[in-house]
């Protein structure tokens, strides 16, 4: 059975990687005047009276939801929302096993943009923060945006700005270990949808300051026509040398290049092109950008993969478990700049200095400490603090 | 400490009535690669292929969802969506314990008929089935029918139609008790709520022909404004003998009484005044029609309640999570009346003829055998079974 066929296998199993278990005894009539009516009405007058203790009598303040509208699933595309779900489930037995947060996957059979935001804020009241996920660019920037202006409760889209935090950690250690800073370092980031896009905007919030992004047709220009907001602040904050040309143009000399686009668009010679000890994050997914064994064939000395299957893997699974653990504990109204700052530096400290290397600038999901490192910065870190 | 303060207490302590578990093992990056990524792919793709394989491949064919706008939460009224989601997650802990069934409490933050409907139907694609619950009457009416016409998957409005199939399951024992048919009985409904609809245009779909219903203005008349299709639907079959009104007058020489409506509207001599071996099933909650020992008292031969503290409880419990057992097993597109006449009689019939009694028409929703009996019974009397 090869692991595509053994995977298949395991979910028709497995029949649904998640299932909800009662945390009350149902044993006799007095459990159920309790749990149920007629004992039920009083938590509801309670939260009727103030809704804020629906935090107290119900589980929300551990409960967020994982929705999606399928139109971006994994690398697959858009794919339907039904389709998206065993992603949806994926992801909540994560937030489970790394932060014991539950969370409960949801899927949106609409692609109108409009009707995917009233559709969310309609059931937030259910929850204590939404994760959205696998939403295509550029609807999922507006998305977010207006979801977190009207709730007050956490909105992080994790495909922007989980990869963010994580990539970011990644690549601050892999600065450390090359002697440079982020302020001054030339980035080339390939991919300017969701991922980076959300890439670009937060490393330059960080400090750099030399990010080129390059899209299908080459270094995004100045004068490129006008798309959406997110485009546009990319237009305005990268290419500061004013360089030309397609991605080949954009590695020469490039200390660091972070891939977040599709297969095989890098070459070995676009590599030996780079500066010095070159940083390579070829991070697409399953296919990436070029191989480990060519990145590492072509002088890359540092790689950062999208794969469990080499080190250095820059996995976005490190960031949502903590990050919300620590912004539901908060009950923070939202995930700031300096909340996703925090785990940025939780994740690369994660890794003493002492065991920092090449191969390992990173830790791995499975490690049980970087989580709740990663909530207690973001909890730290956050402006409200119950 | 009082039962009310217990319940808050337990509530707090509780903090949450249900929550979500991982099926799957987690434990290393083997184990991550079938559940997550890359391994999630391949359910992905088969989904995509066909959406029906949702059911095989995610939780979907154990899942519903337990929603409510907040508008008619128990006896409360319009209490808001967050104050609503107590009794939601209780009735989660109920599907769980009583019938294995995943069951996922939202609230919907929106009084609007066409956005709660469409709200529901965009995240339909998450779920089995759906169980409306506390949504006001006649709103409740319309887009219980709309989702159902739109929806491939069985709605279920539990206030209605949970309560008719046990409040038939409990007349037809005592019918039987008392030697009379569902064809001849004299009977009057009291509240033409959600309940008191759902319960009337039911009996009349298993055979009952002389039904009177009254609401707060008394017995309703052919020649009141017509309101909407299910009212208009109650004034064409109710009052076949056109008696005229209050409640009062249509007690007199009635042989059944169900109460559906509010507190204390029902004196000893209105239950005087009913046929000989009167049936009373005063069942508004907290606080009933009449009291147990008032109508007793007053000549009641049989009587049911809508509370524990009595013999008899009629309890929609008993049905629910039978009902969408049965229905997620045969993967039925709807609940249909012979699924519903099915759960009525394996209710009833759960009662040995050798036990059957004034004290005992109905079973205690703790008994383990009459879920599974249900379930059974509505999965047989599906029409599409899987």
């Amino acid at each position: 059975m090869t692991p595509k066929e053994l995977a298949l296998e395991l979910h028709r199993q497995w029949a649904g990687k998640i299932e909800i278990i009662s945390r009350v005894p149902l044993n006799n009539e007095k459990d159920l005047a309790m749990a149920y009516t007629p004992g039920v009405a009083e938590p509801c007058l309670a939260i009727a009276k103030d809704v804020s203790q629906s935090y107290v009598y119900t589980r929300r303040h551990n409960t967020i939801a994982v929705i999606t509208d399928g139109t971006a699933v994994l690398g697959l595309g858009d794919i339907g929302p039904e389709a998206g779900m065993p992603v949806m489930e994926g992801k909540a037995v994560l937030f489970k096993t790394f932060a014991g947060i539950d969370a409960i996957p949801l899927c949106i059979g609409t692609k109108n943009s409009e009707e995917i935001i009233k559709t969310i804020a309609n059931i937030s009241g259910s929850f204590g923060g939404i994760n959205l996920e696998d939403i295509a660019a550029p609807r999922c920037f507006e998305i977010e945006r207006r979801l977190q202006e009207m709730l007050d409760i956490p909105v992080f889209h994790d495909d922007q700005h989980g990869t963010a935090v994580v990539v970011a950690a990644a690549l601050l250690n892999a600065l450390k270990l090359t002697g440079r800073t982020l302020e001054t370092a030339r980035i080339v980031i390939n991919g300017a949808g969701a991922a980076g896009s959300g890439v670009a905007l937060y490393l330059f919030e960080l400090g750099a300051k030399d990010i080129i992004i390059c899209d299908r047709n080459g270094i995004i220009q100045k004068n490129d026509p006008y798309v959406n907001k997110t485009r546009q602040e990319l237009l305005d904050k990268s290419n500061i040398r004013g360089v030309q040309g397609t991605l080949k143009d954009a590695m020469v000399d490039a200390q660091v290049f972070i891939g977040l686009s599709g297969p095989n668009c890098v070459t070995g010679d676009m590599v030996r092109s780079m500066a010095m000890h070159p940083i390579v994050f070829p991070l697409a997914n399953p296919v990436s950008e070029i191989s480990y064994e060519e990145a590492k064939e072509a002088g890359a000395y540092i790689i950062g993969t999208g794969s469990s299957n080499y080190p250095n893997q820059v996995n976005n699974a490190l960031v949502f478990p903590g990050i919300f653990k620590g912004a539901l504990r908060a009950r923070a109204r939202n995930i700031t700049f300096e909340m996703m700052r925090a785990a940025s530096y939780a994740i690369a400290s994660s890794i003493g200095n002492n065991s920092l290397s090449q191969l390992h600038i990173i830790p791995s999901v499975l490690d049980k400490t970087v989580h709740d490192n990663v909530a207690e910065a973001v909890y730290q870190a956050s402006e409200k603090r119950i």
